[in-house]
């Protein structure tokens, strides 16, 4: 009989899924599980953009070009331009989600073996791509009492080896949802340049800052070379399910790279980048309202997560997730009991263990995310149950007490 | 500055894409272009599964399970029935397209540095996704004196090394449209279940058998644990376009490898998983009228061949492509020739040089892969073009003598 690769052994489960099973069981047992586990926003899809769908009038379902439909690059040369990163169609792939776009990086960027370093926590499918692509995550550990600000240049040029090939920051953050400050793009855009490094920049969060600008990696002046945006259309519009993003690079032989690996797959999906396309005609202050709902959203959440005891929860500048430290001594312990052996008024919510996206062993255990992707109301409620739990959860198992590992 | 890695430059580049620039110049030149040189069929997406489509009536575009919609993969075992596959829909993992597919297979059952055996002339993307996975592509030799049959299993055996874990086939084939008979699947069952290799099974163009019935290597009885089944709708529904394909398999470690993969890049596009699914409900004779039409096709090109001196090509069994040997000593150079420099009425045709679905330099110098995705009128328009092109084309060129490369 076969084996399965090592590769597949050592491919990372979702660490955001794995407490799925046990939030079905709640429900069957009719328990309302509040959703702060996932990035799945409830913002309506823009019914303009959906409409743009429904009335497409082709007969054949054709493959697209390799790097997307032109039109659609061209309009994105606008979009971009609105954001102050000034590039032509060309310098734009479309690829089949954000997620592509990070593998695409990686492919044609990094070899086997090589190594890019990721400022922990960090968006857990990182692990994922780069074990597709045998590539070595080194972290650089950011912290949540500095809001998760980035690490010191120390910190970087520590981690950097005869392998590093490249930096990803995710900008806003997820999960943290630190937005990164001028000086802190300014102290990357020194270390890329003076290493050599690539330094790949997820910007999927970019229309959702609440604290100042956002600034992209593109706008960093003589990185030309280096710096390759990963984007996608998944928050920004609420169109996660369409699996449309795009690598955006003006480094010519990245780009020569990218191509082959697009032309392998062939095309990204054709429905959703006319809903792509259309998107970017959405009116100006469309992302106000959006915005607007996810900052109170975010007051309303970590206002009412500084009022409980023993909690702590920097207020984060951008994107939508929040990491919130716990009076508990391993929260997927925790996440786990909440969904299995706790309700408050028939309700509960689901939560992200933090451990899940940190590189190094042991960090992050009192820590989950979550992610304000439901309304004001939900988000209360929510609240309230975890209060409720945070009383209720047993003491042997809270971090004043060591806990048995067996209930796992 | 940093520099792209080796795979980025290994990566090979679309055979069938790299003459793309002469024929958009041809068309500039007002030179009406038959595409014979690539599989997008002309055939109409059946309108019903468009408008279940257009007909969608969610309002958030979300994220899909990463295995796919269970309602799509419910309705895909009763697909799957009608074709005498048993399986059920755990054993199904909708992927974006058969591309993911043969990707996800790669990687969770081959490390770097393992080996793959595929029988060559082989679609050509099987080695961009070898190169992604890191793996060695092994070819066997199969042979248009005898119409692309299986190699031997004496072949094989002598291609199968410690590092082999797959043998990968594509029935009915692409690029050679033969259609593998029981025996020789019989063949392939004893060599993998002896060798204890994975049998992988591109079987992508099902539908569209001309002789005899689709025998799929699902039906092979006890390989429950070494074959992978990779499959597509593009063709099946002409709905390339939709990026929508399926991995399936009795497999449950390879599944469980198969899903992390799958949820580290979230989910399968939405809307084309609407059509997927609408699909499975087309009437059962759908297949007759398109298979019918791919008949003449076949019918009409294989028999214009055939008339064409020095001109050699079997009949294929299935799929919608023929494999052609051409009187003229460098294929891909008539075929530049034919979009540069020639045209009969205003008119000329695009082919596939062979050289490109060959692993073993220098096969297939002098063979042309044609699609016939056109209607059986334009197939006659170009089979006119060809036979004039061929008396036209140099005596230089011809196989007869040798020609002068610098013309490339």
């Amino acid at each position: 009989m076969p084996s399965i690769s090592q590769r597949g052994q050592d491919m990372p489960a979702s660490p955001i899924r794995k407490l799925v099973p046990y939030a079905e069981a709640a429900k069957k047992r009719g328990v309302h599980v509040y959703h702060l586990n996932i990035g799945q926003p409830d913002i309506e899809t823009p019914p303009s953009i959906l409409d743009a769908v429904r009335h497409f009038n082709f007969k054949v379902l054709e493959y697209s070009h390799s790097a997307g439909n032109e039109s659609y690059r061209h309009k994105l040369v606008s979009y971009y331009a609105k954001k102050n990163i000034d590039v032509n169609y060309k310098q734009i792939i479309i690829t089949t989600g954000g997620s592509e776009a990070i593998l695409f990086a990686m492919l044609s960027c990094l070899d086997a073996g090589d190594e890019v370093i990721i400022p922990e926590p960090f968006y857990a499918n990182y692990n994922g791509f780069a074990t597709e692509a045998g590539i070595k995550v080194v972290p650089v550990t950011s912290y949540i009492e500095s809001g998760f600000a980035l690490p010191s240049t120390e910190a970087f040029e520590k981690a950097i080896t005869s392998r590093t090939k490249a930096i990803l920051i995710c900008n806003p953050n997820n999960p943290t949802g630190y937005l990164y400050t001028g000086p802190e793009l300014n102290t990357l855009r020194q270390l890329v340049k003076k290493r050599g490094l690539y330094l790949f920049s997820d910007e999927a969060y970019r229309e959702f800052c609440y604290e100042g600008e956002h600034l992209s990696a593109m706008q960093l002046e003589g990185l030309e070379e280096n710096v390759i945006l990963l984007d996608t259309i998944s928050k920004r519009y609420s169109a996660c399910g369409g699996r449309i993003g795009a690598l955006v690079t003006r480094n010519q032989e990245v780009l020569d790279a990218v191509i082959k690996f697009a032309q392998a797959r062939l095309s990204p999906p054709a429905f959703s980048q006319i809903l792509g396309e259309a998107a970017v005609d959405l009116p100006d202050d469309y992302f106000n309202t959006t915005k607007e709902e996810y900052r109170k959203r975010r007051n309303a959440l970590v206002e009412r997560l500084s009022r409980i005891e023993g909690v702590f929860c920097p207020s984060p500048g951008g994107a939508f997730y929040a990491i919130a430290r716990l009076p508990v001594s391993d929260a997927e312990h925790f996440s786990q009991w909440l969904l299995e052996s706790f309700a408050f008024k028939g309700q509960t919510l689901m939560l992200a263990p933090a451990e899940g996206f940190y590189g190094t062993d042991g960090l992050g255990k009192n820590e989950v995310r979550m992610a304000y992707v439901l309304n004001v109301d939900s988000i209360h409620n929510a609240m309230d149950c975890l209060e409720a739990a945070l009383r209720e959860y047993p003491q042997s198992f809270s971090s004043k007490k060591a806990h048995n590992l067996s209930y796992k």
